[in-house]
């Protein structure tokens, strides 16, 4: 008897199949120049001597998102950051990507203490699912931050309490043989803070996210003041933000924002819809603010904007009535010039409050003709096809939609390359790492840096797992040729682990081409058929006008096992199952052009 | 008995499973005002009235490809375009988007031609597909076009010869009782042209894709030449590209681009390879040409590329010496500052030269320190990761790379907002129809006519399958209740049809959560098993991890159907299944957080 099971385990022995079609984009994996080690074990990496300083980015100089850096000096290692990315085109199915922390689980008895630059879940949504891993260090980080870090964390009620310690810009917090501090930055979120590790041979600097404030590219004296810090200091190295550095000149300031918003939120005559990430809490603030101001009130919709707009009023940092915050009940007693929603969504996000509005499906808001929307956001890349569709349903209700390509209604919280070429001169480091971005834009950047004065051999570009060492007492920076574990980390429901290529493999071909299950009951004795074979399919064809094909694909089966067995004894069902398999597949592909996942189980009974 | 197979065709009775996750965008379809008439049947299409014009986008107007227009008028119907649209995340594994031509099929005796505007596939791609389905109408179009359109057919080989009419700018042609004429119009590929269909009360006037050959916003003598043909004519109805209208200002002109291309084709100081798309084809011949007054060899890496410039060669309209083109082997005895590769994949694609040089599997072009990569391309919405892995590996190998947001190496080949202002006033339309485009820039659109001088009620916004009609000699225009059939047509392999939701639907879920195949034998006398049950899965978790979970979910199995067979007598084999699928799903939801399609097979032996 030859079940088919253990075949559908190891995904081991069938035909290469459902290759992708033509015609389509598949974005292949990057290609690495040192990326050999996936598993951490095929060259280990040699101890930390006395007196160098590693730092190894476990995520974030790959992609935009999952940023999470180690710093390692004598016996402590210093972790910045633990966020984690959205899943993207090629890993269907999961749900979040994180940094690969390995090295940091094999050495957990010499972490500290991880530093948290800002409430993003770039920068803190990886910690749920690897803090049990690692060891609980305790988390150092500004006020917001550390609600958000502990919101975040009731909804895991498995995982033990988090020593969080709450640190004012002006601390100097001593962590093992080291001492950090802290430095202020402008990016979309209160608290947002860069972060300065103080060793022999000088300090070390992690910006963290941010640009610059400034009118028309001249630095507020605010920002001037912030960076007069590094002036007469002695920077070993910097690593910086590099997601927008691609861009010219300086961002738009989110003073500008602000005015747009200001006058929109004062003069918009009926209704007004505000679409905008929630995590754009700052503008999400002077919005309310303004709304009170000119009275309108405020009905928000989506449950991270409630979440956080709580936080910020609970801190204190937000400072309206209650009586400005309206529930859905009050929509229809108050005048429509007089009512201001804000609502998630504006990336498309089918559950998102604003596409349940714009597709109908929302339980109290309905679009009117005199309805103005502003969608206050920039497009996260994946999504354009989500925000067209989004535009799309609302503007064929009649509402009229401004966007961020008609008006500043939007500011990126990311610096643009003339204020990354301010921010190196103020901070005036010898060496340099471009972090926060994908791999061109970390080129980008070091171009930058260049400009600046560096010297090739004082910028490494690195990738993620990349070991880099500052040696000969901060004399100079290499990158050894060994990496730390770097395979990707996934999400998938509730399994956390290295990504099964073999899982995500299937998905991608069951996606494209679906699969073809074909379930024969074979006489052992004799090699032959007891009845029909059986045939389940989906995502293939539709099989409801593919009859004939089935019947065909019966017959072939029919004969081929038959065909197989004719004359042994006892029957090798592998060797059938792969005849099948391999004529089955065949005969699919003539008839229908696709390749679906062609599974045989061929039962002896 | 009781195989599992039944169940498999019809995907019925199955569990409402496998909704799309937390956390992802899913962009849901498009909500529509008029939209009941998927098949055409529900509310019969009154027959045209004489002396009323009947104009239906079948397809263009919902999206940015798959453009096909039907005019009737009388018992004449004239086809204009008739392409096809790549595929979107919402359709995995299908090849293209087909309009749906169901009103011509049922009219084919009416179609007296189709007339092409220009050769690219979003106009020209579904004609293998359709043109047999509509009864082999004359295509008439210019001579690029019907050249192209022809190569495309010798990939049909089993379809009709295409009855192809050459026409020339100046051409009347007469067929059934109307009279078509042409203009000729700026786009992004020689003989392009809009169509002028002239009826009793006035002149149709369809402009394809175009934009305005222009000197910062002073139209070229040429433009107005050619848009003078409008000067005293009675224009009737207007239809016209949408695709760019929400940029402002002018496009940049192409003669911008020539000459920044110009440039750096001259003093690039190592080799230069360019990715642009083979579909620009006027800009290929420019830098063909400059390539060769510089004395730079031309390497052509690409099919469609090299179909493309062969075509205009062989027509004339690249007049260049074969001699300054160069097979691979020439690479290396050509000096570096000699060489130009002109490459196809400019987005991203995974098989097209671009990307294999980049990620290092091409046969001969191995990326230098020296090499210049210009990408003289937009990035086509949905392959922004595509692109962004393109930039990462050329970068990762030292390349310099060129985009568009740094230097005019690329502009649209379609109106922006002031161009098309400028369009409007020379062809003064009484009624307006905007097309190319999805929903909310045929809105923007709208309100440009507004501007121009139309009234609401001589504006119809269209939907795919919309059926408008100008009345009463001319004197209105009017959308009619009645929707021509609309469904999505898919080309899926060899299948050519209506979408099968069922189908889509599988591959979505199949793509995010995979698969679970149980196979349970069972003795009919006392419903027990003959052995432990079988899975298959794939797509869902990591199987050499989940034995447990295996083993449980047989434990499950096997306990449902014995439970539910107990005292059974005969046994309901469709109850046991409907039991094994609820506990195996509801176990792997609890256990998993996934929701695998569920496929029990049942056998009674």
């Amino acid at each position: 008897m030859g079940g088919g099971s253990r075949r559908g385990f190891s995904g081991k022995g069938r035909p290469r199949q459902g290759g992708p079609r033509p015609h389509q984009v598949h974005p292949p994996r990057e290609i690495r120049e040192q990326n050999t080690n996936g598993n951490g074990d095929e060259k280990p990496i040699p101890p930390l001597e006395a007196g160098n300083i590693r730092i190894i980015p476990l995520g974030g100089v790959e992609e935009i998102g999952k940023n999470m850096t180690a710093v390692e000096f004598g016996d402590d290692i210093i972790v910045i950051d633990c966020g984690f990315q959205f899943r993207e085109a090629d890993t269907p199915g999961i749900d979040y990507i994180l940094p690969n922390t390995k090295y940091l689980e094999d050495r957990q008895d010499k972490i500290r203490g991880m530093f948290i630059t800002h409430g993003h879940l770039d920068h803190i949504g990886g910690i749920p699912y690897i803090i049990d891993r690692i060891g609980y260090p305790p988390v150092y980080t500004r006020k917001l931050t550390a609600i958000m870090v502990k919101k975040r964390q009731e909804e895991f009620p498995n995982l033990k309490p988090l020593t969080i310690h709450e640190v004012e810009k002006e601390d100097t917090i001593r962590v093992g043989a080291l001492k950090v501090r802290f430095f202020s930055v402008t990016h979309t979120i209160p608290d947002a803070m860069g972060i300065i590790i103080e060793t022999p041979y000088g300090l070390l600097v992690f910006t963290g996210d941010l640009k610059l404030d400034h009118i028309e590219g001249v630095p507020t004296e605010a920002e001037e003041k912030e960076f007069a810090y590094f002036k007469d200091k002695k920077v070993l190295f910097l690593a910086a933000d590099s997601t927008n550095v691609e861009k010219a000149g300086f961002s738009i300031p989110e003073s500008t924002v602000k005015k747009t918003m200001d006058d929109i939120i004062a003069n918009t005559p009926g209704r007004l819809i505000i679409g905008t990430f929630s995590s754009q809490l700052e503008r999400l603030m002077r919005m309310v603010e303004q709304a009170e101001r000119v009275g309108r009130k405020i009905l928000v919709e989506g449950r991270s904007m409630k979440v956080n707009l709580e936080i910020v009023k609970h801190l204190g940092l937000l400072k309206v009535s209650d009586k400005t915050f309206i529930g859905p009940e009050s929509l229809e007693s108050t005048p429509d010039s007089k009512i201001l929603i804000l609502a998630t969504g504006a990336q498309g996000d089918e559950f998102a409050a604003l596409m349940r509005i714009a597709v109908k499906t929302h339980k109290y808001v309905k679009i009117k003709k005199s309805d103005t929307i502003v969608l206050s956001s920039s497009i996260v890349p994946g999504n354009e096809r989500s925000v067209q569709k989004l535009k799309d349903n609302l503007s064929r209700q009649g509402a009229r939609i401004i966007h961020r390509e008609q008006m500043d209604v939007h500011a990126s919280g990311h610096a643009n390359r003339d204020e990354t070429f301010w921010i190196h001169q103020k901070i005036n480091p010898r060496f340099f790492m471009p972090m926060h971005g994908y791999h061109y834009m970390l080129r980008v950047h070091a171009d930058i840096a260049k400009a600046c004065g560096r010297a090739e051999e004082e910028i490494i570009v690195p990738d993620n797992g990349a070991v880099i060492e500052i040696q000969d007492e901060g004399q100079k920076i290499v990158r050894l040729k060994e990496m730390a574990p770097n395979s990707l980390r996934l999400v998938d429901g509730f399994a956390i682990g290295d990504m099964q290529e073999v899982v995500i493999r299937d998905r991608t071909v069951l996606a494209a081409e679906g699969m073809f299950v074909i379930i024969a009951t074979v006489n052992p004795k004799n090699g032959r058929l007891r009845k029909s074979p059986d045939i389940i399919s989906r995502g293939f064809v539709y099989l409801r006008e593919s009859q004939e094909l089935l019947q065909q694909a019966r017959i072939i089966v029919k004969k081929t096992i038959e065909d197989t067995t004719h004359g042994q004894q006892p029957i090798n069902f592998d060797f059938v199952k792969n005849n099948v398999t391999d004529a089955v597949a065949r005969f699919l592909f003539e008839k229908t052009n696709k390749r679906p996942i062609v599974i045989p189980v061929v039962l002896g009974v």
